[in-house]
């Protein structure tokens, strides 16, 4: 069979929580001023119980609710595919599987957590959500959640994807969110860089910013983050909980498991259900590969830091490259993040998952290889979980070990990054380890 | 259930040929020089024997090669989806559902027909393939089939779109296609145009031109048409039969079929394996929706008609309005073609088939709250369908009718349309008779 698919009565009705699982346990969020573990009383200004509950919790199983479980049925469950092309075309003797999360409405994994994450802010009663994107996809998924429950959605974009990302934004404004162009002239954080800089592309980190000063700001408004925390990461379980399903019709269990980082949801989303396999004793390797431009776990240090330039956000125990570092402008825009998942940090300090680095270069190379041989163009951020697929499978092309990846989107609204590869306007680019060094030497001060 | 998904080995493994069930039957193409039917020797210059046979086929059935089928279990079976939310949205009794072939690697129904003849040119040893593109969907779906059978593609892309839409420029390309803006210097009729208005944007009629002018000029070229042939249209009702499948799953029959209407292959491959039942008494009513801007069957003729202005294809006996009618620019430019199918045509000369026209203003309305309710942006092209559904479904809302229609496409490379229509940019536009009539006057003669 080229795919599996499951029936829809055959979908996870739980999400997977790792946390409980985790050798070595996570360390709680840290209040910014008083360096103490942050009560949920303080997020509860800008997140539901709801959510909080989930990003506390010691649950291992937690139940999706009817509600979201219906709007996963819109593209959910999704197909796991074998990619025999790609194997031929590379001469390996290697079985390698993806899980395809491009099926979804906005062409990528985010809304397996936009959805739950509007459906527990419209429970509570609250009537607005704001966040940032990046790229766009955490803002078009959110969008698109936040429609579905009738909710008000206002989008904080990194002024310079707003420019150049134009679709991302008619997606977000067709789904009826109101999208701004960060900074922005609605926040005093905004009001202040414009003063100062009129002219800057803006970044991740403002954008946050803005957004929480926003849902701070505003009664019946909360603050929504696409990646990073638990509760994202419990939410994107369902991708990992269907692959193991699909796996184990297809005859197959995975040698290698891979995804691609930024902030680390749709790599653990595919891996954290795998996990108790491996404490049981099976042997499995999970690998995420990050961008070697913006390399958090292979450049940077386990330690205490902030979620954002402006450090609102609560301390949080990652893989960080400093909450000011400025990343490179590649194209992969989502994965240009100072940071990693608190549970995927906690994973590589425990020695389960083993972080690689990949050049820009070779993963849009592996990205068009797959899309002439699988048909399916990827989206930047997801050659890099190709290009490691590759590295797998051809260490020993005659070793018949079975890869498993997440194919966490396509690539359709990202074309001019092909372009511009196409054209020979991308290198590469590491960055330089004393710079990096410069910022990890600003992290808060902790304990 | 949401939706319901057929398993790989439920896939149909033949096609439907509706020739020999249409009651009056089809009139022969032409030569535009004799004026006598065309023999397949001439037709061989630009087409394999494979399609042609296929062309001009009386068996009801024709399996699909295992090449074709392995490529399209890359998404195929599609969904069959209930749309419970655009029915509440609504308040309407009917039952609303849609096939979802929005799921296809470049987002509509196009790839169903370019697999396949990809897979007959090469098999008859066919090293290059010619198109014409006008929005992009046929040309991005193409350059997939092509890359999979490594044969070299060529679109020639309408100028205003090649400008316009870069993403479909650059979907072709990384797929390996080569991309002409239309008029090109690289055609003896490119030159010409182009000499005499340097700055024209480009039509459909002259990017055919072009197409088939660079096949008739190298041997070991061929020309694929994306649409209005019967063998696209065979290629089609893959969809259709696994709507029917699905159907029956459900416990439900379609009362009403519907289809939006360009070239009419996304129609009728829904609707044509609906036939047989149709004629054994089946009460079923097949609507197929055009823009009232470009309204082929509602205003225009049905007669002997060339497929391109230079009159370089046989004679077509379809509903025309006139080789030469140049069609307002309304955004869904995959509807923007003067011809119908002669299989369309002479269902609705039957009687079988009835065709509607409805205005791009309401189809974008349409098209967002669809977008609001069941999570999927369609296509500019799509909307008009579920326009249709739309207007059936609330013609007696308390009536329980079951509506069947095809989702072509999704509208994420498509995205600069709903921006002008959200910000009041667009408007309606009915074409005047008068001008109709005057493209009609210059019918080629016949008989």
């Amino acid at each position: 069979m080229k795919k599996i698919i499951l029936r829809e009565d055959e979908m996870p009705t739980r999400w997977y929580n790792v946390i409980p699982d985790i050798p070595n346990g996570l360390e709680p969020p840290l209040d910014p001023e008083t360096l103490q573990p942050v009560g949920p009383e303080k997020l509860a200004a800008v997140f539901p119980m709801g959510l909080l509950e989930q990003e506390m919790s010691q649950e291992r199983f937690i139940d999706i609710p009817q509600e979201v479980l219906e709007i996963y049925k819109i593209w959910r469950p999704s197909p796991l595919v074998r990619a025999y092309k790609l194997e031929e075309a590379l001469g390996t003797k290697a079985k390698i599987f993806f899980k395809n999360e491009g099926v979804s409405p906005v062409g990528s994994h985010k809304p397996n957590s936009a959805v739950p994450q509007a459906y527990y802010n419209k429970r509570e009663g609250v009537k607005r959500l704001t966040t940032e994107t990046g790229a766009g996809q955490w803002g078009s998924a959110l969008s698109m959640a936040a429609s579905r429950f009738g909710l008000e959605c206002k989008v904080y974009m990194v002024r310079v994807s707003y420019d150049q990302k134009p679709y991302r934004k008619f997606i977000m404004q067709t789904f009826g969110a109101e999208v701004a162009a960060s900074p922005s002239m609605d926040t005093r954080t905004g009001r202040a860089i414009l003063a100062r800089d009129p002219d800057t592309p803006g970044s991740l980190g403002i954008a946050i910013s803005e957004a929480l000063e926003d849902a701070s700001a505003h009664d019946d408004t909360n603050y929504a983050l696409g990646s990073v925390l638990n509760h994202v990461v419990l939410h994107q379980s369902i991708t990992g909980l269907e692959a193991k399903k699909q796996m184990e019709i297809a005859g197959e269990y995975p040698d290698v498991i891979i995804g691609c980082c930024g902030g680390g949801s749709n790599f653990a989303g595919l891996m954290v259900p795998f996990i108790p396999d491996y404490l049981d004793g099976k042997k499995i390797e999970f690998i995420g590969y990050e961008p070697a431009s913006c390399p958090s776990m292979t450049g940077g240090k386990l330690a205490y830091d902030s979620g954002d330039v402006a450090m609102m956000t609560p301390l949080l125990y990652m893989y960080t490259l400093g909450h000011d570092f400025v990343p490179p402008g590649i194209h992969a825009g989502g994965l240009r993040y100072h940071g990693m998942a608190p549970i995927v940090s906690a994973l590589v300090r425990d020695g389960i998952v083993i972080p690689k680095a990949v050049h820009q270069m070779e993963c849009f190379e592996a990205g068009i290889l797959f899309a002439k041989t699988e048909g399916i163009i990827p989206a930047p951020e997801t050659t890099h979980a190709i290009r490691g697929a590759i590295i797998e499978a051809m260490k020993d092309p005659k070793e018949p070990k079975t890869i498993l990846f997440n194919f966490s989107g396509h690539g359709l609204i990202d074309m001019a990054a092909y372009d511009n590869y196409l054209n020979g306007k991308l290198s590469d680019y590491s960055y330089p380890q004393e710079q990096i060094d410069a910022s990890l030497a600003r992290l808060p001060k902790v304990g």
